[in-house]
């Protein structure tokens, strides 16, 4: 059973999953790796690879876990937690931790083992986000869960292992400091100001309009006034919803417009880079509700991080966000 | 002129740093480079490559910025920060940036362009953390400076973009937020406990001894219970200290004797990682003194992060470091 420890210095929680070290690649010190179509574990006729799955969309009348599918669901073979016991919170001496308790699911995007978001039918990205929502308010109704993290690492300099298009969700049962932060802050204003500082941040950024990139009915996508990385991008609903899970499936389609306009684009002028996309999703936790609003984040990987960052979470980017904005728009 | 930016929903700061652009390798997406020794901007002969010499430890009457040293302090070529104007802060309508003042110097550790630190005369290894006093203590003068973090990247995969072995020292104008967060939590501990949080966890440790990996007269090397990375160590001193510029100069043998000692078992069992190398030091405010402690981190480069770990700052680690110090051990 994995561990969730906390460190008490910094308040940050590490999972300690042994699983994760039966991972094939795992300690290969060059990261290289070669996953051919042919052993691709999450190629259509190789669903004997995966655990069954949790979720999918299929052709009428295919077989669960079988070929005629466009999506699935299916537990991480390698999990970080496990929901198999009751959460157990312990004092370890001076320490704290409580056992892993947790869930560790992958979505594979579709059944082309070399089809980027930029060229997917818009009606299959609509279905990877429509997937999220049905597995989050699937989690939700694990009382033991606290936050649920929707990820996906494109490449392998963004942490990904396999090469065919996927995503994670972790469901945690504590809340990470990074989201507690948000959450504070997002608090504070809304005590302050009786309004969401999201909403505040994007009415200023569309009349200000240099850090937009692209807009539609219902999202926006812009670079965040700092952002850590060259050509970060956000991509958020326009009007307040805090929320991902309570997003109307049919509001998904613009979502899905909207990701693909943007991958093509950061595709053309990065030059096909890896990225991270993150779902900065509300905790399950009341009353967060006036104050919390949903946003992706989209992370293009071209310059790396070091020591500096992992000691400070201080970030140092060469390019300012109207600079990237103006080169993403040339 | 750089600028400090402030992520309002996360109270990140990021530095906007074009000089950073400049640099040969940046926005090499392969991130390959082969700097040889003959270019090698930090090797003796190529003083002429560098910005002039803050500090140097060099031979009886050899003259600044000529061959002759064996460890040189010089700004960076492409800083980060500045220190050329007043601090400035600047209210950005909804936002709160200020200018980019600050200090980024690069410690060159030696005039072998190939010396490991496991390799390198423990003398030697004692300057570069002399140096380190040394320029804290310089920069710490300048009253516009809240915080200085010194750092080593070692190797491509932690962030390095020059083989020659050498560290760096930020100096900023704001606290980072994870030195808040560490303030902040043994500030509490010691409020309620009137003890030093990292103080009990060393006397915790030293009587566990399962993780504990070497200790002489004034250090210890220690995994911590709840460690981000597999193999990741701590290494503090002993006796309460909070500063680490207060350290006595003779102390740093010491340091640098365990120092030689882990990076020679790390090399040896790890085939020569990349590492990253971390000072977290107090920061410049009154009355930390008997809650702060000073220490070293070192972060092997084992594997990788990805976009859950950047979306939630929680870590996955799947080596729990009892076994890290079995492993090492052997």
């Amino acid at each position: 059973m994995p561990e969730l420890r906390q460190d008490p210095l910094t308040g940050i929680w590490v999972m300690i999953s042994p699983e994760r070290k039966k991972r094939p690649q795992y300690l290969d010190l060059s990261r290289k790796f070669n996953l051919k179509p042919d052993i691709c574990p999450f190629c259509e006729r190789n669903e004997y690879m995966t655990p069954p799955e949790i979720y999918a969309v299929r052709k009428d009348n295919s077989e669960a876990n079988k070929t005629g599918w466009k999506l699935r669901v299916v537990p991480n073979k390698y999990p970080a937690l496990s929901a198999k016991e009751e959460l157990n919170k312990i004092e370890d001496q001076i320490y704290n931790k409580m056992n892993g308790v947790g869930a560790h699911e992958v979505i594979i995007e579709s059944d082309s083992h070399d089809t980027g978001i930029d060229e997917m039918e818009v009606e299959q990205i609509k279905q990877i986000f429509v997937s999220y929502k049905r597995r989050i308010l699937g989690l939700k109704r694990d009382k033991r869960f606290k936050y649920i993290q929707v990820f996906k690492n494109h490449g392998i300099e963004a942490g990904s292992s396999i090469h065919h298009p996927h995503s994670q969700i972790i469901a945690l049962p504590v809340i990470p400091s990074k989201v507690m932060d948000r959450l504070s802050n997002t608090e504070n204003y809304f005590k302050l100001h009786n309004r969401c500082l999201f909403c505040d941040i994007l009415d200023y950024e569309r009349s200000y309009n240099k850090r937009v990139l692209f807009k539609n009915r219902d999202f926006i996508v812009f670079a965040s006034y700092a952002p850590k990385f060259p050509f970060e991008l956000i991509i958020c609903p326009i009007k307040h919803i805090s929320s991902y899970e309570r997003t109307p499936d049919k509001n998904f389609m613009s979502l899905a417009e909207i990701l693909k306009q943007t991958m093509k684009k950061i595709g053309k002028v990065l030059d096909n880079p890896a990225y991270n996309l993150l779902l900065h999703n509300s905790p399950f936790i009341k009353n967060c509700e006036p104050y919390f609003h949903w946003y992706v984040e989209l992370i293009p990987i071209v310059s790396g991080t070091g020591g500096f960052e992992l000691a400070t979470n201080c970030y140092i980017n060469p390019i300012p966000p109207e600079e990237s904005i103006q080169i993403l728009e040339k």
